[in-house]
C-alpha cells in the first residue's frame, strides 16, 4: 500500500518508520520551506506549489491509496480535492472540525461531552463582556493558531487583561476557557478503523511546561476508576459522530469524578509515544492498521510506561544508563524549544518508573 | 554514528529500521548482482568492484565509524583492510571461524564445551573413514556453504552413502558429523557491547523444515532447567574467548540434560526476530547498541513470544487477524522458499501462543 503524508515532522517520520514493516511506501507533502530532515530519505518528498492540485498533485505523490496527515493544520480543499482520487482519512471534515477551538468545543458539547466553560469571543468587547460571564481567571486562546502553549494568555487580574489588549485588538477568532481546577491532564489515544473496528490505549497523565508536553505516564492514576471507562465512552462517541477512520487523540483535564475535553488532535500525539515501548502495538502502526484496514493492534500494555521529551537540545545516548530506556532521535537540529527526541522508558512497577522519569528530567534539563 | 553494513538482505534491512530511531545513518555494501530490495532507501548502496577496496572502499561506504556484516560470508581481508579506518565489528577474525564449520566446531570444543562428534574430511576415503568411526547415520556438510539446509545430506544407510558419492567426489572441506538424538533444537542470541557489557537473550526453541527456520517460541521449554543458564555460560566463554562486540547467535541441540552447539552466526539471527515484539528490545537494536558502545537494552522478556517465517509466499495483512500478531515485511519478490517475512505473535499465556503459531502455519502453508 502506497501511503501520502500530509507533512515532514517527527510524526510523519515515526509513521513511516513502523509502515516500511508493514511494507508500505511512502510520500511526503511538504509546504514551501518546510523541514523535510525528519522524512529524509524514508519516501518521495513532494513540496506543496500553487500549480499542483487535484490530479497533478495525487501523480506527484505517486498515485497513493491513502492520504492521511500528520498535523491538523491542512488546507481542507486540497485534502477534499485529493479525495477524488484516493481515501482520504482521516476525512476532511473532522480535519475541519479540529483546526479551530470554537468548532471543536462546540461540537464536543453537542455531543452531550463537558469542556471547561468557554466563550467564542473576536474584539476587546467581547472578550470583556466573557471575562463578566465566566468570571477570572480565564485563559484565552487564538481559535485557529497556535500550539505548544503558543497564541495562549492566562488572565488572573483586570492588570493583565488590560496589559493584553494593548498587545492585542482580538480581531480574528479567540475562544475565552473558564479556568479548571484540574487534578491532573491526562489524555487518549483512541482509533477506528476503516473497517469499523474501534481501540483505545489507556489514558496517559501528561505533564506539561509553559504549555509544552515534557512527560507522559500510563496507565494514569486516576482519582476515580469510573474515568478510564468515561474517556473510552467519549472518545468513542466522538470518533463515530466524525466517522474517523485512523488514530485521534483527546486531551482532557482530569477532574475529581469527570473528564472534561480540552482539545482534539486529529492524529497520532506526543502523548502517545509511550506505546512504542510497552509490548503492545504502538500508535503509528496502529494508525496505519487502521486506514489499512488490518485488524487493530494490541492497546492494552502488561506494564506501566512513559515518554520524556528532548526539547532544544542535542540528543545524549548517555541518557541511556538503564536497560529500559529507549531513545527516538528525529533528525532535526535543536533550537531552543524544539522536540528534536523522546526517550520511552517502561516498568512493571509504577513508583520506579515515576522515579526513573524524574531522574532522566534531571539529567536532560538538570533543574529538578 | 554512520554504520556501514556488509549485505543487503533482510536483517540489514531490519537493523537500518531500527538503527534510524537511533539516529544512525547507514551504508549497505552489496556484492555484484546482490537484491537491494530489502535496504533500497535506508542508505546509500555502495556496489563491491574491484577497484574498491582500503581507502577508496572506506570512502565509498561514507567514511563510516563503524563497518559490521548481515551474514558471516564476508571477505575478511576486505573487513581486515576497512580495520585500519574505522572500528569493524564482530572482529574479522571471529567472522573468519564462523566461516568455516570446521574452524568454528574446534573452536568450540577447544573451550570445552561439547558438540555432535565430528569428524573433518576431504574425500570419499576420508568420508567412509569417518562414518567407520562414527557409526551411521550422519550429517555430511560442506564446511564454508550451504545454508537453509542446502549443501547437507543426511546419510542412514551404506546405499544412501554410494549415492552421494556418485553425485559428489567430496573434494573440498566437509564435515560429517554423528547423529545426535537430540529432543529439540534451540537458539541463543547473545551480545557484547564495546564497553564489555554481557547480554543474553532466553533460549528460543526452533522449528525447522528441510533445514529452513519456520517457527521459533521464546523462553524456550526445556527439558532441564539448568540448560538456561548452561546456554549463557557457553556464549559467554565464546564471546569472550572471541572478544566479541555485537550480537552473536548460537544454535544448539538440546539432549535431555545437556546442550551441543551446532553452529555459531555472527550476527543478528531469524530465531531471534521474536525479540521485537516481547516488549524489551529487539536484537537488532541491541547489535547497534553494542557497537555503538550504549548500555544494551533490555532482554527478558515478560511474555512468551514467537515468530513463524513466510517462505514462498505473497505476504497477507489477513493473517493478521489477532491484535498480538504483527508483520515484518522484508520488500522481496517471492521465490520458492526465499525469506519475504515474518510474523511475531506474543501472549502471558504459552500455550494460547503455541496454538496461534500452529494457526498460523496453517493458514500461510495450508498443511497442518
Amino acid at each position: 500500500m502506497h501511503i501520502a503524508m500530509i507533512g515532514c515532522g517527527q510524526l510523519a517520520r515515526m509513521m513511516a518508520l513502523e509502515g516500511w514493516h508493514l511494507g508500505m511506501t511512502f510520500s511526503f507533502l511538504a509546504e514551501s520551506g518546510e523541514n523535510r530532515s525528519c522524512v529524509e530519505g524514508l519516501g518521495d518528498i513532494v513540496e506543496l506549489t500553487p500549480a499542483l492540485s487535484g490530479r497533478k498533485l495525487f501523480e506527484a505523490l505517486g498515485e497513493p491509496e491513502v492520504v492521511t496527515v500528520e498535523r491538523e493544520h491542512v488546507d481542507v480543499a486540497m485534502l477534499r480535492d485529493l479525495a477524488s482520487f484516493c481515501q482520504v482519512t482521516p476525512n476532511p471534515d473532522a480535519i475541519e472540525i479540529c483546526q479551530h477551538r470554537g468548532r471543536e468545543k462546540n461540537f464536543v458539547n453537542a455531543l452531550g461531552v463537558p469542556t471547561a466553560p468557554y466563550r467564542l469571543i473576536n474584539s476587546a468587547e467581547s472578550l470583556k463582556a466573557a471575562i463578566e460571564a465566566l468570571g477570572l481567571p480565564v485563559i484565552v486562546k487564538s481559535c485557529e493558531e497556535g500550539y505548544d502553549g503558543r497564541g495562549q494568555w492566562k488572565i488572573d487580574n483586570t492588570q493583565e487583561l488590560d496589559a493584553l489588549l494593548l498587545e492585542n485588538t482580538m480581531e480574528g477568532d479567540f475562544i475565552v476557557e473558564g479556568f479548571v481546577a484540574f487534578e491532573k491532564e491526562a489524555s487518549i489515544v483512541a482509533m477506528r478503523s476503516s473497517k469499523g473496528e474501534c481501540a483505545f490505549y489507556p489514558l496517559a497523565e501528561n505533564e506539561h511546561r509553559n504549555g509544552i508536553l515534557i512527560s507522559s505516564i500510563a496507565p494514569a492514576e486516576l482519582p476515580s476508576p469510573s474515568l478510564s471507562a468515561e474517556a473510552r465512552k467519549i472518545a468513542q462517541s466522538i470518533i463515530e459522530k466524525m466517522d474517523y477512520v485512523g488514530v485521534l487523540s483527546i486531551e482532557f483535564f482530569v477532574m475529581h469524578d469527570q473528564l472534561l475535553v480540552n482539545e482534539l488532535a486529529p492524529r497520532v500525539h506526543n502523548s502517545g509515544h509511550w506505546t512504542q515501548a510497552a509490548g503492545i502495538c504502538s500508535q503509528f502502526e496502529n494508525h496505519l492498521r487502521s486506514i489499512a484496514g488490518i485488524t487493530l493492534g494490541a492497546t492494552e500494555p502488561t506494564t506501566h510506561a512513559g515518554m520524556v521529551n528532548v526539547l532544544g537540545q542535542k540528543l545524549n545516548t548517555n541518557w541511556l544508563v538503564d536497560s529500559n530506556v529507549q531513545l527516538h532521535d528525529y533528525n532535526k537540529t535543536p533550537r531552543p524549544n524544539r522536540k528534536v527526541g523522546h526517550l520511552n522508558v517502561w516498568s512493571s512497577d509504577r513508583q520506579k518508573l515515576v522515579n526513573q522519569i524524574h531522574e532522566l528530567k534531571c539529567a536532560i534539563y538538570g533543574d529538578e
